[in-house]
């Protein structure tokens, strides 16, 4: 086989392979909520922004793949003070998402956003 | 039937009676965070304390009853401003818990708890 059909048949499987691994990336669904130094809200809110729904006062949710959810606590562990800081993180799959209840105001309305 | 064997018969029915209710009280597990005016989180925590594990600063976890569930929200409700608090409550069945991660400190414990 000529390199020129090589070189397009190499290009067809790298997008296969992209393919497959963007499906077999599952989604998830995460909730993290944080309390952390004052020194330190803005910087992992503003973080968080980039990749999550701000849904309520120190908690974010939304819908990420896996390796987004590995960046975002990358990102968490580059901010906050391992000593001091605290953050959970609560994850499912996307079939198994909770039931959810607002009680009072709805500061960020979720159904606004996705 | 005399009517002191149909006292007997009718304190057994009771017992069963409550027996299946308590058993079709499927439990849950709940995590309810909020964010209040200043003014009440000192009440709405130490309410919640009574039925379930503080993680986190304004989180709350744990298994409750579907009864127990409803008097949380009812006690909730007495105790914020609809207009300007919010509480938002994640819910599910007990066999399709959340995975749990904790970056940095671990502010109480679960396991220590449960």
């Amino acid at each position: 086989m000529l390199k020129k059909e090589w070189d397009y048949v190499n290009k067809i499987l790298k997008k296969i392979k992209n393919i497959r691994n963007l499906l077999q990336d599952e989604s998830m669904y995460v909730i993290i909520v944080y309390d952390v130094n004052v020194s330190r809200v803005n910087k992992i809110k503003s973080f968080l922004r980039k990749h999550l729904n701000w849904v309520q006062n120190s908690v974010f949710e939304g819908e990420v793949t896996k390796a987004e959810f590995e960046r975002i606590k990358d990102g968490i562990l580059r901010i906050i003070d391992e000593d001091e800081d605290s953050v959970i993180i609560y994850q499912f799959p996307l079939n198994f998402m909770p039931k959810r209840e607002i009680l009072g105001l709805e500061k960020n309305p979720i159904d606004d956003i996705i």
